[in-house]
C-alpha cells in the first residue's frame, strides 16, 4: 500500500502508522510505504529501502513497537520475551549496521526497565512507542543543533558545495551537512548549493540533489571533477561535508573525493567544514591512519550506471573512503558547538563537557 | 564487412584497403571496418566511428583517394573536378571539424599541383594516396616526437596519471599524452598508469583505459574524485594530459577536471605536464580568459550512462572544458621540444625556430 506525503521525511510515525520513503525508487519516484507488520519493516531494512545509520536505527525502533503492539501476552514476562525475540529478528536485517543494534538494544532495555518499574503490558507497549519517538526526536535535535551552529558561520546569499549525502534522508530530519541548508531556507535566506554527483555510487546526484530540490532549495548538480571550476568561478564561499568517522586528532574519514575537495578548497581560500555528530567522533582512534579504508568491487565503476563504460576486465582502484588530514579542516561542527584546531585538545574537551 | 586486426590502430591503409576501428563499439567490442567507397567513409565520420581531430583528417584524406581511385575520367581536368566534388562531399560529414577541412583542402591542392606539373591521371591518383599517407605519417611523427621528449622527463618504474583521452585512438598512432606511455612500453620500462574515468562522457574509461590495456600497458581505472587519494598514496610521480588549446601565455584549455588535477598535483609536489602539438598552440589567443568554455546539456550528466541517476529536472552545470592557469603547468611538451616558463617568450620562440 502506498501514499504520497509532504514534506519529505524518510521515516515518520503518523496517525499510528510507520511511514517510510522508499529510497530504492529515488530519484525517479517519491513513494512512501506504510509498514504494517514486522516482516515489512525487516524487509524494508534488508532491501535498502531505508539507508543512513540514524534512519535505520529509528525504523528498527519503531519496528519493535509494530511487532508487539498487537501481541496478546498472558504475562509481562511473556511480553518481554516477545520484545527480545522481535528485536533479535530485526537485528538480522542488516548484520553490519551498528546503529541498528544500538537502537534495538535500547528498546529492549527500556521494556525491561518499565517492567521492573511495575508497568502494565499496555503501559510497556506505550513506553516502547515513546522510546522510538525519543530516538527519532533526539536525532532530529542533534541535526538541528549542528545546523544552528553551522549557520553562525554562513550568511544570506552564500554559495555552498557539498559531497555525497549527509542529508535528511539518512537521518530523522535535516541531515548533518545539509542541516544548515534547511535552516537557512527556513529563515528565508537565499542560498545556492552545488552538489557533487559523487562517483561511483552517485549519492550526490540520486539523494542530495533530490532532497534539496524537493525542499525548494536552489541546488545545482555537478560532476565531481567540476568542483575546482565552480570554486575558481567564485560561486562557493564554503564547503561542508558529513563524515563516517572523525579521529581524535581531527582527521576526517568520509566518502571518496572528500580529501581532494579539501585540498581544492584550501587552494581557493574557501573554508572546509565537517558536520559531525558526537556519535561519529571516535576519540579511541588516534589519527586517520588507523581508520581502515574499504575497497569495493570494480563493477561499481565499470557497470554501476546501467551500461558497461569500460573494458570488462580492466583493473580498477575503488576506495570507498578517504581521510582528510586535520590541517585541511577549518572547523568540525557538532551538536555541542564548533570545534577548531588544536583538535586533539578541543575534541577531547567536548566529551568532558 | 568486418575483421579483427592487431595491433590497435584507429585508421590504417593496409593491403590497398582503408581500415577503421569502429570507436562506437568501444569498449565492449574491438571491431575494424573496411571502408570500400566514399559513402562508407562519409558515414564513418558522420556517425562518430572515428573521433579525434587528427584521426578524422587522416580518414577523410584517404576517403578522397577511395572516392576517385576507380573514377574513369576522360581528362585530367575532369579528374580534378571529381576530386573537388568528393572533397566537398566529405566536408559535409562533420561540419565543425577544422582538421577535416584542412586535410581535404590539402588533398585538393596536391591534386592541382600534380596536374600543373603534368602528371598523368594514374600519377595523380597515386600522388593522392601518397599525400594521405604523408598526412598520417606526419601526425605519427609529431606524436612520436612528443613522446620522445616526454620520455626524457620520466624513468623506468614511474607512475603516471592522465585525464580524458589524448590517446592513440584520436591520432595516427601514439596519441599525445599517451605517447610517452607507448614509448616507455616499447623500451620495456615498467610503468603504471592511472586513468581518470573523466565524467560526464567517460573518455578515460571508454578510450584511454581501453587502448592502454590493448597495448599491454599496466593501467588502472579510477573515478575522477580518486585522483587526490592516488596522489597521496604516493603512486604517481607525474600527471600528463593533452590539450584542446594552449594560449600564448601558457594557459591550457582541456577537458573539464584538468584544472582540479593541476591544483592537486601542485599540492602533492607532483609535476603537471601538458602534451601539445604545435597545432594546438594558439599564439593569437593571449590568455586562457579568451578561450570560450562550451557548456553542454544537462542530460549528459543526468542520463548519460544508460539510466537516470538524478531528478529529471534538476539544475545542472556542465562545462565541457576548463582552463589551467600557466602557473600550474610544469612544462608543455611539443614535437619541437619541452617548453617551460616564462611561457609567453618560450612558446613564441618555438614558432620562430
Amino acid at each position: 500500500m502506498t501514499k504520497t506525503y509532504e514534506p519529505l521525511q524518510s521515516v515518520r510515525w503518523d496517525n499510528d502508522e510507520l511511514i517510510l520513503l522508499d529510497q530504492t525508487r529515488l530519484p525517479e519516484q517519491t513513494e512512501f510505504l506504510i509498514l504494517q507488520d514486522v516482516q515489512q519493516v525487516w524487509d524494508a531494512i534488508e532491501r535498502l529501502k531505508v539507508r543512513g545509520a540514524p534512519a535505520i536505527g529509528i525504523t528498527a525502533a519503531y519496528g519493535v513497537y509494530v511487532a508487539i503492539r498487537d501481541f496478546a501476552a498472558a504475562t509481562v514476562d511473556e511480553l518481554l520475551v516477545e520484545v527480545q525475540k522481535q528485536a533479535d529478528y530485526l537485528a538480522t536485517s542488516r548484520p553490519t549496521a551498528v546503529n541498528l543494534f544500538w537502537a534495538l538494544d535500547r528498546m529492549v532495555r527500556r521494556a525491561k526497565a518499565a517492567a521492573v518499574q511495575g508497568e502494565s503490558m499496555t503501559g510497556i507497549k506505550q513506553i516502547l512507542l515513546s522510546e522510538a519517538q525519543d530516538i527519532q526526536a533526539e536525532d532530529e535535535a542533534v541535526c538541528r543543533a549542528i545546523g544552528e551552529h553551522a549557520l553562525t558561520l554562513f550568511s544570506d546569499g552564500i554559495g555552498l558545495l557539498t559531497h555525497c549525502n549527509a542529508g535528511g534522508l539518512a537521518t530523522a530530519k535535516y541531515g548533518t551537512a545539509t542541516a544548515p541548508m534547511y535552516l537557512a531556507h527556513e529563515k528565508g535566506w537565499n542560498i545556492k548549493v552545488f552538489a557533487d554527483e559523487t562517483r561511483p555510487v552517485l549519492q550526490g546526484a540520486r539523494l542530495t540533489a533530490y532532497e534539496l530540490q524537493q525542499a525548494g532549495i536552489d541546488v545545482t548538480l555537478i560532476c565531481d571533477n567540476m568542483a575546482a571550476k565552480v570554486m575558481s568561478n567564485g560561486w562557493v564561499q564554503a564547503v561542508i561535508v558529513g563524515t563516517d568517522r572523525v579521529a581524535a586528532n581531527g582527521d576526517v574519514a568520509n566518502k571518496i573525493g572528500t580529501y581532494g575537495l579539501a585540498v581544492l578548497a584550501r587552494a581557493h581560500n574557501i573554508p572546509f567544514y565537517v558536520a559531525a555528530p558526537l556519535s561519529s567522533i571516535d576519540i579511541k582512534t588516534p589519527t586517520g591512519k588507523e581508520i581502515p579504508i574499504e575497497e569495493r568491487e570494480a563493477d561499481e565503476i565499470i557497470r554501476g550506471l546501467g551500461r558497461q563504460v569500460a573494458p570488462a576486465d580492466i583493473k580498477v582502484y575503488n576506495p570507498a573512503f578517504d581521510v582528510t588530514p586535520h590541517e585541511y579542516v577549518t572547523a568540525i561542527i557538532t551538536e555541542k558547538g564548533i570545534v577548531r584546531a588544536p583538535y586533539t585538545d578541543n575534541l577531547q574537551a567536548l566529551f568532558q563537557k
